[in-house]
């Protein structure tokens, strides 16, 4: 039985939503076990008692240190202590990274964890990281960042020699910033099957299995590709109904549009790795519906069965990088 | 009159797209003048004689420097020269900063020319800068972008104290990497109507009529929607086409379609431009259609007409920070 800590507190949507996400995702491999308040209604599922809660404007580090009984960290905290095999949260994201750098902790030679997000491309799904774990990152940290998305697309994605690009603004070696130069040198040099630079136009089409970037142009990509999408359907929604002719036609298209708007859709991995720690811990979007917590829970199991961990530990481990002496930055 | 030197040569789709694209811009009060070789098929226009051409592979500076006859050089030296009013070339657009910095130079007080990149938002066009002419950028040069799109807004979108945003990762201050949040610091204490930062997902739906940015993270996120957008729609096409009932739909949403499309259309604006010299500029995409080109070619004689390299000059003296002694770095 793989026993999934939830953070009940802190989403936007309330703890109704998750408690119904949650239970959807039970099953018997899966035992979701709920953090939150005593009195909270769990529809039958075990309860983690915790009385305090992290809002989502609070300032992360603060947060987490002021309420160590707070869901969000003592269901970090039940993975540490062996409660748990891995953490949900939908709650603050900042308070998140931070309570799992603390109770958590990395892995021995990752300077830095990274969120690890799935993008729904045509040709099948990618991973996409750093997404937003760091806003800054050194050349170094690129490489960690492709080994960790190497394990990721192997255990989750099911892809043998997992294709590596690094996000850039041209695809000849001698086109980035310095970061990205510095960072493609010590890619080529290293062992992974690296393929050299994307583009962004290329990131939907399937450029690569693992994209490799850093947490601040991560998460502009990843924020831009969302709001780009929703837009655009949005706007075609709107191009087509401003007729009697074009709502015909959109009642004659819904179901491709439909199929299209599936695959695009957020929900349908429902969360995201937080990689490089010593437990399982998936982020999930503040504004989760209890499809995407269902999804986020599964997908938590999914890593735990995979030994997801474990297998980044080892491989961290066997690179020359890890070999280095491991300096060790304070969380931001 | 107002006189565009055309670059004829180096462009993916030939010359005779260019100057097909040269000759549909002509009117009463545009003149296009081509460069090009002797012989080149001109349809009635006026052609400045160049023998050399620069490929889209070579590499910019060595290129810029050993061939000064080449079509993009020479068109360039013509504005510098006074024999034309500003300059397009949908070349070698490495090659094309490379002989704009060469031949225009900078304004004094500008490090860093930046390309100007107009974005089709919901609410209206906004424009995206830098989109790539320098993919690493100090904290000030984000302050000289923004004045540029300042100009560039009101010249050229017709907006009166045009918002600037600064493209980040989170809409509060604290949130962003050390570049833009010390690049945020020094916007608010400037004249500018800056109203804060802005992510990635509000960008297509008209967040500010001005977006600031480093150019790596704005060539990436121009790609990057650049390549969503024509990823979607192609998408959608397949989705929609796959079932006859899909097909009728999809001829019923014809003119709905159609119309975003044109919207989407990066050939509606045909080019962007490179801001910050001493003459106008306009770097058109390499793939350009002749309705690009002869869009480009209004978009420069619009910048001349609108005296967008004077109001660039005076503004950029006015302020604070032209007074500092001005860093003249060397052109990557």
């Amino acid at each position: 039985m793989i026993r999934v800590a939830v953070d009940a507190m802190g989403a936007d949507r309330g703890p109704e939503e998750i408690v119904a996400g949650a239970l959807a995702a039970a099953s018997e491999t899966v035992e979701p076990i709920l953090v939150g308040p005593t009195g909270l209604e769990t529809k039958g599922l075990s309860l983690l008692e915790a009385a305090d809660v992290v809002a989502m404007d609070e300032k992360p580090a603060e947060a987490v240190r002021s309420k160590p009984n707070s869901s969000l960290v003592v269901a970090c905290r039940a993975v540490a202590e062996g409660k748990a095999d891995a953490v949900v949260s939908a709650g603050n994201t900042g308070a998140m990274l931070a309570a799992c750098l603390l109770e958590l902790r990395r892995i021995a030679g990752v300077r830095r964890p990274a969120i690890a997000v799935t993008i729904p491309a045509r040709r099948g799904p990618s991973v996409l990281l750093d997404s937003g774990a760091n806003a800054d990152a050194r050349p170094e940290d690129l490489v960690q960042f492709a080994h960790m998305g190497a394990v990721f697309a192997e255990e989750i994605l099911d892809v043998r020699d997992p294709k590596i690009r690094l996000l850039s603004i041209g695809e000849e070696e001698e086109k980035g910033n310095q970061l990205t130069l510095e960072a493609h040198e010590l890619l080529q040099a290293s062992d992974l099957n690296f393929a050299g630079n994307t583009e962004g136009r290329d990131l939907l089409a399937g450029a690569a299995d693992v994209i490799v970037t850093d947490g601040f142009t991560g998460n502009v990509v990843l924020k831009l590709l969302e709001g780009t999408i929703k837009n655009l359907l949005e706007a075609f929604r709107e191009e087509i109904t401003a007729s009697l002719r074009g709502k015909i036609g959109g009642l004659l298209i819904r179901p491709g549009a439909r199929r299209l708007r599936e695959r695009l859709d957020p929900d349908t991995y429902g969360g995201a790795y937080l990689l490089g720690l010593r437990g399982l811990a998936v982020i999930a979007h503040g504004n989760s519906s209890q499809r995407a917590i269902a999804n986020a829970v599964r997908l938590a199991a999914r890593g735990v069965e995979h030994d997801v961990v474990g297998r980044l530990a080892q491989r961290i481990d066997a690179t020359v990088l890890a070999s280095r002496p491991s300096t060790t930055p304070t969380p931001t």
